[in-house]
């Protein structure tokens, strides 16, 4: 379920004799900006990148997703990426550098999708917004500064005056040119049809996320789910429906198969990591 | 003291010639929203409510005041949340989520303290707010999506939506139901006259704060702290009343009785801990 | 190179018919106010800031460039505030509290740097941002407020009211009175003449910037790197120019003599710290 479907209402009581209030069927505001990077945030570097966007959208509002993605993590951050083009509403525009290629010829991306564009170096980042949301329309960054850009941060010299540019409503065609497609990793949602499924990311609770789309799942049933030799049995539907400190499976809030530890953490407590195999019948 | 007082005037020095600059009386900018979670800040969870918030509210400021209660711990988001509810002006929306049962039938609060709401898990996290400021009026959130909300994630799902509405002027009627009094935690402010304070918080510079207020103290004079057999002797002005790496005791930002260390960790140098009992004088 | 340079057109690609978007040529949106402290943000302290900001300026842009600064360490603190004094537009408020000596006699600075403002303890972190560009004005912070502040936080009971007020146009001369020059450091910027500089600031990246400026250095090539007796050799364009794992020094983002690993930390695989000598030729 997508949040956006949480802001349709329902009278709160059933009675209830008066509508129940409505929110706007769009977002009306400012032109949302949103920054992923593994920059971290005891330097300056990220306040760099907004003082950018400013300059180039004086009215935009900046938000930002995580500076904390680990260091070169191209796939973390390609999940952690999906989740903002989920969540924000059509227009917004994603600003998303890990930038291991930073300095060399690597080109850079924009892609639309979900109604929504992304700046980011074309290196497999966009994979997972790419996969869940069906694709989208992709183009190459081809505008650069008119005096040579640093050599060691793109994301401030070329990205973020592109992403403040199109925010602002300058012309997609004056600063790209339409490519086939993006760089993609070897990652995409699956059905867990073929019995299993692969853990894509750990939060910082530890719930293990996994591929495992429950879209795609549609009206099948998952029986059991075992990871590393345990059993989890059915999935559950809340973290309440096993004793502290006992792992559960269920559909987490990103709409994917997660593995969690009531009250603990997955990835510690069964020692799970990125890439491990789930068994689902 | 609380900081709307620091906005007044006087003079800057004796004897300046034209009026000293006046501040408005109140503020009159975009509705305010602030965020206090556990969430941390690695994972797109805040940014997640974020994107709802904005759906529901344009116009809103967004002011992060952390995400790094610990997780669970409502002690500390309540201590945490009561300082945004005195600082902020009125009219803010405070949306708080510490919320060990998320996915069980715990109720939503929507509290009115200070001029303020807050909207929050029913679970005690409204505690140090509702006693400080003299108590308010509790409603219990009623109003739920018209698509079943995901059982992970009502921070996003239902209280970011509602937070989100109340600041955009949705009358609180149709979100909720007037209740008795919020659940509350067994904290309260203490005048000390029994001879003791409680630790309730220590900062991330270990700094220990205690339930006991300044205001409650009124004209009466601590002679003398102790804790942990160590004795501090009178209350200090500053840090600096004391040599480096000395421990002291004085009344900190928040009006509330502290234990510090001058350029130290009182916590770490003291082994100071939530729950220790200080003696007063 | 500043920021602003990279905001200039040039034609995406050469034979491009429709001439290049433009920028503005200013910043014309609501009035910026950056902040820099040691608070670390597990606490209340920087929205306890932005609350006075929002009071005093609510129409201000609040832009937080760290609150990671190690707690006291003024330098550090120096050389970051002085990354957002280069990035931001003409008429920006910077507000940073590194304040060891909160409660004392120490005086408060309002210093005009760059066409923008800087707010902060005297104590010596305007150091880098007035010696790197070339100095301004600088004034002695009189205004307080009406009622005591507290003792030991003048950041949200004088600092930030002082620098949401200047935000919000109320004129320099009602809160502050011209003095000579601020307290400095004993940091400049070199042009490494004497084959020597010294490291000032090491990134969480693990990246060592040093006093060296590519400005000062103008048309003069540096042929070596030497640092702890490892040779360096000359400078680089890119961490891809030498291996993965390997050291190199380059001219980074900030126009400084940086040292670096590629994939890796120069901080810990060199064993550098703040204060290490690096000899140039």
């Amino acid at each position: 379920m997508s949040p956006t479907d949480t802001l349709a209402f329902m009278p709160p009581v059933p009675g209830t004799p008066a509508p129940a209030p409505a929110l706007p069927a769009s977002y009306t505001g400012r032109p949302i900006i949103t920054l992923t990077t593994d920059f971290g945030t005891s330097d300056f570097y990220v306040a760099a990148m907004k003082a950018v966007l400013l300059r180039a959208c004086p009215e935009a509002r900046l938000i930002d997703v995580t500076h904390a993605v680990p260091r070169h993590d191209i796939l973390c951050g390609s999940i952690t990426l999906e989740r903002a083009v989920d969540g924000f509403p059509p227009g917004t525009t994603h600003l998303a550098v890990i930038d291991p290629g930073v300095g060399t010829t690597r080109p850079l991306l924009v892609a639309e999708i979900n109604q929504q564009r992304v700046v980011c170096p074309d290196n497999g980042l966009i994979t997972w917004s790419w996969r869940r949301h069906g694709g989208g329309k992709a183009y190459e960054l081809t505008w650069r500064p008119a005096r040579e850009p640093s050599n060691t941060f793109h994301g401030r010299d070329i990205m973020a005056p592109a992403a403040g540019m199109l925010a602002a409503g300058v012309a997609l065609e004056g600063l790209t040119r339409p490519i086939e497609a993006p760089v993609l990793l070897q990652v995409s949602p699956t059905d867990g049809a073929a019995g299993t499924a692969r853990i894509i990311h750990v939060d910082a609770f530890g719930n293990a996320t996994t591929d495992l789309s429950h879209e795609l799942l549609g009206e099948r049933r998952i029986k059991a789910v075992r990871i590393k030799g345990r059993d989890l049995g059915r999935l559950k539907r809340t973290y309440w429906d096993v004793p502290p400190g006992k792992p559960l499976a269920l559909i987490g809030s990103s709409g994917l198969l997660e593995i969690a530890v009531r009250d603990g953490s997955a990835a510690q407590d069964l020692g799970l990591r990125v890439g491990d195999e789930v068994n689902v019948e």
